[in-house]
């Protein structure tokens, strides 16, 4: 379980400085201040808290004093998150594709592009792509006050496959 | 001064009321619970804190219990938002189009989709659409409890046309 957790905050740092150099580069001239792109498809972030392959460009840093992160989540056919909570809730805007989100005792959700989904602070849940589909969305961690992501156990493949 | 305050108050109030309607009525099922949808244009809400076509849907909404605000906004070709400032900061994440953002004593900024622009706490500021196209941001205000948009004047066409 300690190395679960080491492994963990490892890839959570990881989130949050790599892209913060490309952030970094583009705030140099005056007509970018304070502007980063959601384009790009940002760093590979497989394992750790994810299974399958996953992409993240972070877009809104805790450095840009918005009590706030944000970023671009990409997952690929199957990759989903692990179970975890927000302790300042979460907001998902799904961009691209079809993937699925469930929040513990509820039905599993299937979201697609458009959909905004408000997640609850505390709300232990999952997101990620569908069996045959990628699935990108933009995540917004409001209250980061309160604190960050809290990670908990893989989803398993009896509860991912649960859709079916 | 006192009535554009008031005028300001009563489109500020409907941003925020009309489409909670549209936002209820896609919370009755299981597999919505939670949801909105980015892909409707919305309200217009031309005038009040607005010179020119803007479209307003509101997908996260103060209901929502994550101290934050959001919608999709669409400034038609030349409409663009008076000056105003967040207490809580803001970001536009450009979806669409080309535009321009400008921080008080700052340049403008040409603004295109991809475009993450993180404007600080209470720098007062605007945005809207370029001359020949239209612009569609996502607007995140985080940090509620520290006070809504506060609207000021109307961006002049010397202001506007200052870019060129």
């Amino acid at each position: 379980m300690k190395f679960n957790q080491t492994i963990s905050s490892i890839f959570v740092i990881a989130f949050l400085l790599l892209p913060a150099f490309q952030a970094m580069a583009q705030t140099d001239s005056d007509e970018h201040y304070n502007m980063t792109s959601i384009l790009p498809e940002g760093n590979e972030v497989s394992g750790g808290n994810f299974t399958g392959t996953v992409w993240v460009n972070m877009i809104i840093l805790p450095e840009d004093n918005l009590n706030t992160n944000g970023g671009k989540v990409k997952f690929e056919p199957k990759a989903r998150s692990n179970w975890h909570s927000h302790p300042g809730g979460q907001i998902l805007i799904v961009t691209e594709g079809t993937g699925y989100h469930q929040i513990e005792g509820k039905p599993m959700q299937i979201i697609r592009e458009g959909d905004v989904i408000k997640v609850p602070e505390d709300a232990k849940h999952w997101h990620g792509a569908s069996h045959e589909h990628s699935m990108t969305h933009t995540a917004i961690g409001p209250n980061l006050d309160k604190g960050g992501a809290e990670w908990s156990e893989p989803v398993s493949d009896e509860e991912y496959n649960s859709i079916n």
